[in-house]
């Protein structure tokens, strides 16, 4: 069920397998901001990002054939994908476009997966994967836009309100929309807003709400690695535009200062898209009102590090 | 008093003031290792490591004279009771060896004290520093050898005894012995062990415990800058001769790998002295035994992000 059960019964299915990442709260005028913070610190999770949450319990709620898992993804995704399957003991093929970094490739061949190159871009490596999987009976594993991998994600929203009750808003990063539909479904039912944050050369979601439907817009920049999805997921656009309050824009140059923020005024180290959320607080793009309670999700720590000071 | 329930009386004076630092307990056959990890994140706290938690002690327990704090240290310390001072509205001078290195001292002036050099070594700024209190009348901010800094220190593990209640043991990297002393009384009547850990180029506490009284000690390696301590505070060495299981000692090499281990899989950056803890357990120095419940403390991040990769 899409739905706030749904992801209570994602959360006790990938339990053995996940780490419930911890949240800190801020102190009263932490980076000279108004309101009160609370972050939660996803970028801990295995393999640095959200993923792989929505990626076990995808494969924890199929059975899974011998040809086992497929996913399309130079990223966070694929590097996920592969994790969880090595750790299930199930093959992996990844594809990924001739795009994707060296490094992130890397990372993908250590978790034991099969790594192949599906065309020059995002498009054309999921059209490839799925061209295999019709072929062997691979199970698709989606990076965003599948019933079990939004409520994997969703068990980020779940956590986050254990551990911060009362919060009046969330603020969370938006590439296809797997994590924010996940988590805003999470709170359904509470007075918790859901605030969606995206950089401005990577809009997907904000262009999808007001175009009253997914439409596939030019992305770029410096989270694109991350938040780059073409068009918004249908299953999180439909969850998005009933339960998002809205989605705010961030300057490439707004990520970097809440990057390099983290790391001078907390020693964390996220990705541009793993800081995009504290961005949008950070610059004003989302004001937060005095002594409103806010919470933002760092979703992924895969960077350089050096590029952070 | 220097036992637990002073212990609890600084956890209450400085909340107002630091951050509850959050843990994370990581998945059964983290690192490959047999037992079950949990971290505790110092390194997010305020000035990227646990000495503000004794500064704001000292400074709380105190009237505060108009000729301000004063401090010795290059270091951590040295950031931690410029940023104290700065937040309570006093001045602060900070006596530092010329060896100290810019960044520290570029953070030191940024929260607005006073940076005096003065002299080649530690031993010389602190000389200097007394002084100059004696002359002034400035109330003196010791990095490890006051009461109320052991006792603040201490909070870091009241706080980890809730957060992750029968630990076997707790790891805690020693420089002069504040941290550990603070932790080794915290932890007083419960069955957790505290064990110390130290690099080999720098055995503070564990030649002291050898000749049963702190003696000076050659110091250098990598983790030098936070855990170069030349001879244990004296108020710690008492607490660790009846209270620290043992004191172990890790490699420079071991340290290292150790901080590559952690943003490897974690995405976390300490610096090496605050990976010193963790050294002993994935070296092996510390054998940790099957199903074990080990907390560790991460006590500091300050250090360039880029090093960690």
């Amino acid at each position: 069920m899409l739905d706030r059960s749904g992801i209570a019964q994602a959360a006790r299915k990938i339990a053995p397998h996940i780490r419930r990442t911890p949240v800190v709260e801020l102190e009263p005028g932490a980076f000279g901001l108004p309101c009160r913070i609370t972050l939660k610190l996803e970028q801990l999770q295995l393999a640095g990002s959200f993923k792989p949450r929505g990626a076990f319990n995808r494969m924890l709620s199929n059975p899974i054939p011998a040809a086992g898992v497929i996913a399309a993804s130079g990223g966070n995704h694929g590097v996920a994908v592969a994790l969880a399957a090595r750790r299930l003991g199930v093959p992996a093929a990844i594809f990924v476009p001739t795009i994707a970094s060296p490094a992130k490739l890397q990372r993908i061949r250590e978790e034991g997966a099969e790594v192949v190159v599906g065309g020059a871009t995002y498009a054309e490596a999921l059209a490839a994967s799925t061209a295999r999987a019709e072929a062997s009976g691979a199970l698709v594993v989606h990076a965003y836009d599948q019933p079990e991998v939004v409520l994997g994600q969703g068990t980020v929203g779940l956590e986050l309100q254990e551990q911060a009750p009362g919060l009046e808003r969330v603020l969370v990063a938006v590439g296809g929309g797997g994590l924010i539909g996940g988590i805003a479904l999470a709170y359904q039912g509470t007075g918790t807003r859901i605030v969606g944050v995206e950089p401005r050369l990577a809009p997907t979601l904000h262009d999808a709400m007001a175009a009253g439907r997914p439409v596939p817009v030019a992305v770029s920049g410096i989270a694109a690695d991350s938040l780059g999805a073409r068009e918004a997921g249908g299953l999180a656009f439909e969850i998005a535009r009933r339960r998002v309050e809205r989605v705010v824009l961030v300057e490439d140059e707004a990520i970097r200062t809440a990057q390099r923020a983290l790391w001078r005024e907390l020693r964390i180290v996220v990705e541009p898209g793993g800081s995009a959320a504290f961005a949008a607080l950070l610059s004003g793009a989302h004001p937060a009102a005095p002594e409103a309670r806010v919470g933002i999700v760092l979703c992924g720590g895969n960077t350089d590090p050096g590029s952070v000071a």
